[in-house]
């Protein structure tokens, strides 16, 4: 069966989608990219659909549940490349935009992530009680 | 058609071919991949292979045909991620492995692309006349 590649690049993992993928494949790819979350600690996800020219309810399903499930793993992420006629349906499948982080690019995303981690880092210095004094 | 997404990450360009890939897609890509380079200025493709367990003959001359077509553009082609089948077959169809630029993994290759690049830019102020002199 085919396999959507999930490159291990740096503190990230990057995963391009191609065209016409099936159901099946999208839902291997699902827990692919599970999987190597945790065996990789990545805190961040790209999935690049530049070359999709069209996505099914049950593609946009997974890509929004692929968001969510690695959100309770520790990982964000982020979808690159969507295009218009992408964006139609996804809104038109009921999709919440806010429910999904997206970028223009790759380069976009990759900044996208860094900021998201950076900003759950500073976060979590502020949630440590008495974090401040001790900066005294 | 299917598509193999080209990602043009920062000076680089990023493929990651899917397994069962149409000798027309290869192709296609090969031709797509000359195009970016040309569009983007890019010096340095990266080419991950890792989810392929087998590789015939085409695909074997089709990728080291696009890395010559690349040199003559300007750009390394750095293949990642071979399997050790894949390796296998590639020496047994006469592939001379002196004619491909490899790596392990993604990260490995870009540092490979790096240094190949940084390499030849030293080169290149090796080759001005009178360079060392102007130094003085």
């Amino acid at each position: 069966m085919d396999k959507v590649p999930i490159l291990n690049l740096y503190d990230y993992l990057l995963v391009s989608i191609q065209t016409d993928i099936h159901d099946l494949i999208i839902q291997a790819l699902q827990e692919d990219i599970l999987t190597a979350i945790r065996k990789t600690h990545a805190r961040g996800v790209l999935i690049d659909i530049s070359t999709l020219d069209i996505v099914d309810s049950f593609m946009a399903r997974t890509l929004r549940d692929t968001a969510l499930m690695a959100r309770l793993l520790g990982a964000y992420v982020v979808i690159t490349g969507i295009q218009p006629a992408v964006a139609i349906t996804l809104v038109d499948l009921g999709l919440n935009p806010e429910h999904l982080y997206t970028a223009t690019d790759v380069n976009a995303g990759f900044e996208l992530l860094h900021d998201l981690i950076a900003d759950e880092d500073s976060r979590m210095y502020e949630e440590v009680p008495g974090y401040e004094n001790q900066q005294d």
